[in-house]
């Protein structure tokens, strides 16, 4: 390849992917920026394209080939002429998306919503993060302070996510907050409710290395629950506020599973009038007991992606340093193993595996990851 | 029995009910208020204790026997001396719970959700409006304004019940909101949507003689919809939007059905952002479209009863006279007919029927009903 | 002037001002629009620099002169490829703002507070809508409904403005609304207060003929007030609550006047609790009775132009036909006369005085306005 | 006195008081409770009752001797067989009000704003705290953490101004907060904002030793301001701005001084849209920059008192031990020495004045204060 050129990760269907040259992106709007991509993280949806060529159930045959990767971190190429709050050389965390900033969702503060967004490594036809040289509008590059390296700096996506799942639901100080799934989401939601002041965080797996893993990870504030496979939703759901104290029940649940018993479980734990998050993506259609919802007033939120401050909130918990956050990363990959990446996170080693950007070998060069 | 009597329709069990004398009440708190019952509506509720002899599962077989009724509307008989703003001779209409007001949930805002509610008619030992006189905290009594007659005063329970629901949603002027389900409440709820300044209303029903009522009930800003029972939730939801125009989809739904299908089918009418409410109870699981609500970041919303504020509302409509609302009350039976009032009602006969208050035989002797 | 010029009023200075040509504006962005300039509005703001040569203390001499105006309703005459809900031909409103998009405040949903705004004849350098062809981002052109002519549709701009002051207080059904001032945003202010569901608008003006026009151009849910100059705040607003029954006090203000004797009358006729919002301007500062609004921990808001959704709501208000928006049109200059209009309006003649556009002589010529 | 007394400090007038018995208290409602006081804490509204027999203008003559307190902490002595929550011997922190549970206020969740609401030591005739046994709705006894000992108990009561003011302005994790006024309340507010997530906090005051108490009383996230009193108040503001990196300016304002040029400052040093909460009381009427407020639509609030869960938060601060909250507690004087005390706190010496409970000459007798 050329000086000039873009390698990039192209899934071409399931398990089926190559790097191939693309044009480098030259900044065309004042308000761009181009970033030299140094790690991406992998996510389960990443995953799922891997297996299954697509995602929920959208027909992708002919969107393929695409670049995927959406949870990148990287260094500030070039930037247009109007962009002054990052420059060459900078640090910085990506919000990998672009809505069209004109719809009613864009102006009223839903981007996230936007009908026209176009986001990274989504059909139809936005390329991801998987690339050495990355064009974004420069206002979805976030900074990242001196003391968080460009590997933590990934964390910001899904703190992010964390972010806008735990405003959904409005943690308050004080607040008790049940979170089902102990991957890097509900691990990075359990942080950030902590950071809103949540008194008492639950976090529910079935798998025991994780929950070790949560107990490591947080302080005494936050305890963990393995749910029995023969007890009922509700068997569940009165163990965990029994055993946390939770009076009437939980103010808040954030579901980062997708698992149908972790939903209905979910609901049980909660208080009358509490809320719900739905982060994680599971089945489309599941059991669901409408009822309980109805006669607790319940509050049933999905969240979906990030929109204003959610990537504030994320950088702010990293320079913070009040969670070992380094702790989630687990393995590094160079760009040209990355379907190894997919492989190993499909097979559920590891919390958060990462693909070092294209051409960065060795990591030990750079001063501060 | 003798002129002290406080005659009252017990249920015994499923089919089994009869009228018998209870102490009449008297004032013990300087706060309270004793209402002498004139009209008593029959709600689905009541059709379901009266098909099984208990709600939602609860086996109520040592509840029981148990008043029924809780939509009602009647005359002060006394008031206790800290009483202001009611006064014997005064016709009400009653909002029929007496929430605790010390814990924080009364203290709070949203006493529908304390956990010592006692509301009429709800085991295990509240007794119902289906008696001669009625002892109730006198702030929940609300004064019919001298439009409002004492049959229309019922119907401030199950727009009460409306009110709670479009707050929930927080309709807005220029809103679409869709409503599924046509019956007392459907109608109700689309009423309220539209004082709350919802441009748009579709209301849904299966029942083509329900959706000419509906027609006649409104004007033209609301439009009615018939599913297709072969279609899907949604090819249904796709109809109710390009017939209706709703652009990305609709704003609000309001669920007044219970029906598995029709929340199947709300879920995928609204647009992303918009606001679900489940008022109607059916099945207590059901299958639910939860990774579109995810994607589509909706908000769903259980509503309980009602709260602050929401007979206020169900007042002002009343006063209004914007909607045709005594063509809701099909009819009315005399205190010893309930049982067949209930009857009519559980084989879908009418709308609203109503049971006269004991010993009120003639509605003509009352000069304004 | 040649067939592509564009005239349009300069202001120069404290009472001076000339027409003179500029550029033809021409499509530089696929999301632009060009509009044929029919009608503009006068406001007291323009009146302001029309005496003053600027606005609120600042010193402007630096950066006039300026093209004025910034209500008004025109006829698309170009789009940008990429702009899909206006077409060359249709007549529209004009939201006269350009946010940058990029920053917080636009993403956020408060797009008026954006540090970057270029606002119509806003010094130092935004050209206003007293032009020929003006450019705009397509997205703030509102289309007119075809039962809306082009001179009402110049009262879309003061009708956002009473939305987003309306919305700002959340004005719900059945409350009482206190509008202090009756000039035309205190009459669309009242307008948008019923929209919302007001049950009691009281009107507050010191000129008996501004009260005369808003009790004609209300049904009797609106009342009018007329304060004594030797009253004290307190007994004014005593009276205000005493003659219209509002109990407590009224649910919200909303200040259309920028009079410090309006402002303080406003926080006493409040409700604890309730709501203000300053939507005029006056004097910079003011005797304020800060302890009032402690006591009674009132919320009091600025509201500064309008945000997404604001217009959305005048559209429909004018669409509606609930209110004889025709008659707050007083008085039509051609656009040669832009001085006298503004003179017109200084001197507290007519309500909304407006401007031909420019080369429209003759208002018959156009079949709809 | 006899065993069964209840001596109790009244203030009869300005500069007078004196210790008179009362009957004891009893039960008679079984959701009572009745307190043995420990501590009773002095508060400027205290002093102000003292120097003038009133606060706010208010005319008092005829409503002395009134029993004077109302922060105060205490074991409880006696309970209503319906209370559960506490029992005799349990520590408590008092909440001391009553308000009337039935008005729409009380039942929408704002009891603060009840009308009828009975506060102690607030004329005409609610008595206050420094008596023996002081009898209480036992919902309004929060019981104190093992960890927390009476006196800080105390603080329970500012710590609930403080959370009622923080939650007034909604702070959120990242943001900055500007508290005026370093007092107890503006030291308390700062501490809340902290645990509500504020990122930076500045405290102003004119007073270096209050300063200098700040700096130690907080971590470095917290800083402190003088503000020059020869510079207009959008200088001041400019550099609380430039000196703490607050780029538009400050997210939130708490004013807790009283004072009209922190008033002033507080209304420039906020961004566009940002928040003020007023809890200090002042003068009644003071200038203020309403054009400004407009121009930047700032949402300015009063606060009043504390509602459900502001006690809450209190108890989670006190507990936490995230401050060093007892550092605070300047003087402890006898029931005898109350005069004392308020001279004490009148002529500014000390932080938080308390007074212990009658007969407790000796405070080293008790375990755990």
């Amino acid at each position: 390849m050329t000086s000039s050129s873009n390698p990039s990760v192209f899934l071409y269907g399931p398990g089926e992917a190559r790097i191939e040259d693309t044009p480098e992106p030259t900044i065309t709007e004042p308000t761009d920026a181009i970033v030299r991509i140094k790690y991406v993280g992998v996510c389960g949806s990443d995953v799922h394209f891997w297996n299954h060529g697509g995602i929920n159930g959208k027909s992708v045959s002919e969107m393929l080939p695409l670049v995927m990767g959406h949870e990148a971190s990287g260094t500030i190429h070039a930037v247009g002429q109007a962009v002054t709050h990052v420059k060459p050389g900078d640090n910085v965390a990506i919000e990998p998306g672009r809505p069209c900033r004109v719809c009613p969702r864009c102006k009223g503060g839903v981007y996230n919503l936007c009908p026209s967004m176009k986001f990274a490594a989504c059909p139809p036809d936005t390329p991801g993060c998987l690339t050495k040289y990355y064009k974004i509008p420069a206002d979805f590059c976030y900074r990242l302070p001196a003391t968080v390296g460009l590997q933590e700096g990934v964390l910001a996506e899904p703190l992010a996510v964390a972010a806008h799942a735990v405003r959904m639901v409005d943690v308050k100080p004080g607040q008790s907050v049940v979170v089902f799934g102990s991957g890097t989401i509900g691990l990075v939601c359990g942080a950030v409710a902590r950071t809103f002041g949540a008194k008492k965080v639950v976090l529910v797996d079935i798998l025991d290395h994780k929950l070790e893993f949560a107990r490591r990870f947080f302080d005494e504030s936050v305890t963990t629950f393995k749910p029995d496979a023969n007890a009922s939703a509700e068997q569940n759901a009165a163990r965990i506020v029994e055993e946390n104290d939770l009076g009437l029940g939980a103010d808040a649940v954030i579901e980062a599973s997708g698992a149908e018993s972790s939903v209905n479980t979910a609901i049980h734990v909660l208080r009358p009038g509490g809320s719900f998050v739905q982060t994680g993506l599971g089945k489309p259609v599941i059991n669901f007991p409408i009822v309980t919802m109805s006669e607790k007033e319940l509050h049933v939120h999905g969240a979906f992606r990030y929109n204003t401050g959610d990537f504030r909130v994320a950088m702010d918990v990293l320079e913070s340093g009040a969670f070992p956050l380094k702790s989630l990363i687990t393995k590094i990959f160079d760009f040209e193993q990355t379907t190894d990446a997919w492989e190993e996170t499909k097979h559920g080693r590891g919390i958060k595996n990462m693909i070092r950007g294209y051409g960065l070998k060795d990591p030990t060069r750079t001063a501060h990851l």
